[in-house]
């Protein structure tokens, strides 16, 4: 969903420029993200964030881990950022960028980043839109550029075609699907809901009752 | 589903034992099933073929495609078959096997099947039972081992454990998911629907708001 231009957008990100880093610092960071959070401990994405609820939840569930969220659209990432800056608790282990899917391998080097959440990502159901999914082969190399080998891929939507082209499209990459790694209705799912994160939408469409599919894979 | 035993099944399948055909002598056929059939055709067959209302379907509407129908509970076959032999139409594509879906490669040989269903099988919801499934691996094994180079496994069922499963299985099995190959609500979508023909289950279940799952994959 594309949110309305919001005015205060663009100078909020100018001042929290460390929070919301931008393309040009992104990619200068390749290789050096370690230096942007105080402990250096494993690093794990979104791509696509949105308004940052999953994020955020993520960084103050697992302080163990850094987290960084990426997002194209400028009113969504302040949004998700300015959020992150009036959360009550402190979290030192969340950063955003301002940026796109399509470029995360010149943002990270290679095993930089040890996993990648998709959520709830633009559905593109048209079949000449197909290269605009952020699960279509294009976007999977980049993904593999990043992570070690083992690396893991977690993807939850809501879009049933979406889900399914998915499915089809990580087979042909050749990611190994895990064990008890698929839920075709994860609300139902009490055992794989314990350590659910939910975003926005997933709130929103599992209330009304909408399966939520969920994906777990390794890029090898 | 365990159909209750009939007393009238094991006479009627001695009488019909060209209709369905039993283990022993689906075991000399191996290399030579087309004698069973007037037309040299190929040859498609369902594993778990409960009460056969997905084969008879199918060898109606496909002629031109022999059809088996193997099923391990004796009561089952016998409806299955009685069914056949009292259908209004003649079906001199349609033929039965009263045996297990473990020893498809005892029956036939590589590539003597160019198809093979599994419609709403056990779902055998205990770990400790996976191995019964028949989408794990030594079954898949022994359907590799019928089949041509690219030849097609389609599957379908109610239960999301069971598909949940399925998928990853045919993943690390190695099957190709084809395109648009999968369907989470099969009923829900209309250009898949055209050619679908239905089983006792499906119907059932889909009528009472349940999806039925799809996949449809090819070995290599």
């Amino acid at each position: 969903m594309r949110l309305r231009n919001k005015k205060w957008a663009q100078p909020w990100l100018e001042e929290h420029a460390d929070l919301v880093i931008n393309q040009q610092k992104a990619t200068d960071l390749k290789g050096d993200w370690h230096s942007v959070f105080p402990v250096n401990q494993p690093i794990q994405i979104e791509i696509g964030t949105g308004k940052g609820q999953f994020i955020i939840g993520m960084a103050q569930k697992y302080p163990e881990i850094n987290f960084i969220g990426m997002e194209i659209q400028e009113a969504a990432v302040a949004v998700a950022g300015r959020k992150a800056d009036e959360f009550p608790e402190e979290l030192p282990n969340l950063k955003f960028i301002y940026g796109d899917g399509a470029g995360v391998d010149t943002y990270f080097e290679q095993g930089e980043v040890s996993k990648i959440f998709l959520n709830f990502s633009d559905p593109w159901p048209k079949t000449r839109h197909e290269s605009r999914r952020l699960t279509y082969k294009s976007f999977l190399e980049g993904y593999k550029a990043i992570l070690p080998e083992g690396g893991e891929l977690e993807f939850k939507t809501d879009n049933r075609g979406l889900f399914e082209y998915s499915l089809y499209s990580f087979n042909q990459f050749g990611i190994s699907f895990v064990p008890d790694g698929i839920s075709l209705n994860l609300h139902d799912d009490e055992e794989k809901m314990i350590d659910n994160v939910e975003t926005e939408y997933e709130h929103k469409f599992s209330e009304q009752g909408f399966p939520i599919y969920k994906f777990v894979g390794k890029f090898n």
